[in-house]
């Protein structure tokens, strides 16, 4: 189920894989290893399990050389594949992202990182760090694309239909409809190679399918993606909170603000539920026999609630491909962000994105040049 | 589980009413006949299933007698303490706030059930009707409480720890820091009226611990209500998506777009589960024995997370108690309406909530006027 900002499955990754690329193809992984709650033995450990599933990897450890090395030494395939880029500077999972950029700018292991992937030496960056100072970072380091004001993060959300992708889940508080159109650009561009979808549905969520009901920003981006009818997706209006989970539409857009607090919600809903199951089994004695009968089918369900299955939310709108690993996360979860990085970085995500943001923001804005009627595409 | 605006659980009814008061008092409620999806054969079975379990109460059925009075002909007991307030006028689920004013203002069943508790003929109006429609109907025709400027709706969320009151889950889109504020008092005030809890734990919601997150509003309204320290409430500072179903604290407090899109996420993912876990049940036939075995164990659990045990949207601000039923509630469902709204009526809700407001803003205004260090009170 949903994870902090952590949401691409393995799965996903595997069948992309296959499905496009070649498996020998280098993918090289810049990792902050000194990022997350547990730093270098987690990070560590996470790049050895992945490199099990993806023997073309090739890893930059950015952190702490005296901490790093013995885990490698460790490692004997690992270690083959890999360098570290030494640095004793580490951003704080607390630190204010201000705060961040000025102790770590340049010097720490998450900078380290990004620049990586900015000097061309890696295809993509991953760290478990702080959310914001990774965030800003990466836009200082990496730049945003060309029509792209402000990047969101995605996180791939498992639905009743398969996964769909909602964005943005925290990289900034408030959106007007000039930004929504563009996450919904971007998502679409990120359900299309992601999920595999040639013109993948958009929603803009609201707290009602009404016309009348929602925020102006989120109507006046309803009536531009109404009336602009992208070739790269399927505008289908409103959703409500209750269509991510049925998967209504494959990317669902809103500002950070309310897809954090979505995100975070489905997240605790879920691991009541998981309590609340728990309890019952617990009960009396034919529950429990019942419970050792079924236990198949529960380590499924426990499998498919796995929040580590589907670690990694995406920083869409840079120049760059940068993933964020749940702070949290163990080895099994962190090279679950290892995989979707992989897969992303292997399928030529960033140029992808890039042209098909071109090609979509130059068609809005050659229509937003072009007088219309302004209610005339207001949707019911 | 969370169900669309519908939270109050029938438990928490009978506990109060248990605790606190004779039962041999009666209870006046009136009911919008013709509201939610199956109109008058839904209210009419739920008022009957809601008298079965408080012999007190006594029931005005506003809307068509012709298709009232038939059902009610049909159950001799029910049909001796109501009567009906006929009209032909209904407001419609897909009605916009000022289309339902304009038809239906003083003449629908929606506006008459209102209208009954402004005239002290009932003491709670209840609707499974449009929720923009009953709360703009409420406002014109109860108006606000003295120190209100807004209403907004509550609802009682289950959480690991018991049940929390979530507001606004969507009454009106955006707050500022005033509003933020009169929301957390009267949450508190509910809180310690339906939870029975003397000083409530309140929240507010947002992205993240930090200082340094989330909106301008929000952190405006967490400085208002640290410095103000209310003797009616025990400010906890910011909580995230997730505090809400483990029960961090007991009311939690957003605007109602985001209160509304967390509160459907949160029923989404709790259907969603509940499809993963039928799903897995009905696989191999290990797993169905174990079903059968454990199936005591489901019933408890499907218990739980029926939403129709937890139905009604409690409008606060107003003066008078008004109570929204989900649209597409059974008669069962329309009873825990009935429950949740009894026990309110029968606690004298409304003059404590009044009470409280006005003790609360009065000190909040005094402190207000009292210059202080404008920063002196910032969380961390």
């Amino acid at each position: 189920m949903p994870s902090q900002v952590a949401m691409v499955r393995p799965n996903v990754t595997i069948k992309l894989v296959g499905a496009i690329h070649d498996m020998t193809e280098t993918v090289r992984i810049a990792l902050d290893a000194m990022g997350g709650d547990n730093g270098p033995p987690v990070v560590v450990a996470g790049a050895a399990l992945a490199l099990q599933r993806h023997p073309t990897c090739q890893f930059i450890f950015c952190g702490d050389q005296a901490k790093i090395a013995p885990l490698l030494d460790g490692n004997a395939a690992l270690k083959q594949v890999s360098r570290i880029v030494h640095t004793e500077v580490a951003v704080k999972m607390d630190d204010k992202p201000s705060q961040a950029l000025r102790m770590g700018r340049r010097t720490s292991s998450m900078w380290l990182a990004i620049e990586a992937v900015k000097k061309g030496e890696a295809d993509i960056a991953i760290s478990a760090g702080n959310t914001g100072a990774l965030m800003a970072m990466s836009k200082i380091c990496l730049r945003t694309l060309p029509h792209v004001e402000r990047p969101a993060i995605a996180a791939v959300w498992p639905t009743l239909r398969g996964e769909s992708i909602v964005l943005d889940v925290g990289a900034s508080i408030g959106a007007d409809a000039q930004h929504l159109v563009s996450m919904a650009i971007m998502g679409a561009a990120m359900a299309n190679i992601v999920l595999n979808l040639p013109r993948p549905k958009v929603g803009l969520l609201n707290v009602g399918v009404e016309e009348i009901k929602g925020l102006e920003e989120v109507k006046a981006a309803s009536r531009i993606l109404q009336d602009a009818n992208l070739p790269g997706l399927d505008y289908r209006g409103f959703v409500e909170g209750d269509d991510i989970g049925k998967g209504t539409v494959d990317v669902v857009v809103t500002e950070g603000f309310t897809g954090n607090i979505a995100l975070k919600t489905a997240e605790g809903t879920a691991r009541q539920i998981a309590h609340y199951l728990r309890e019952a089994m617990a009960g009396d004695w034919m529950s429990r026999i019942g419970y050792l009968f079924a236990r198949k089918a529960f380590a499924a369900l426990r499998t498919k609630m796995d929040p580590r299955r589907s670690n990694g939310g995406v920083f869409l709108g840079l120049d760059g491909i940068v993933l964020k690993s749940h702070g949290g996360t163990d080895a099994f979860g962190y090279a679950g962000a290892i995989d979707a990085g992989f897969a992303l970085a292997n399928n030529g995500f960033l140029a992808k994105i890039r042209d098909q943001l071109a090609q979509s923001m130059e068609q809005h804005l050659a229509e937003l040049a072009t007088p219309a009627v302004p209610d005339a595409g207001t949707i019911s």
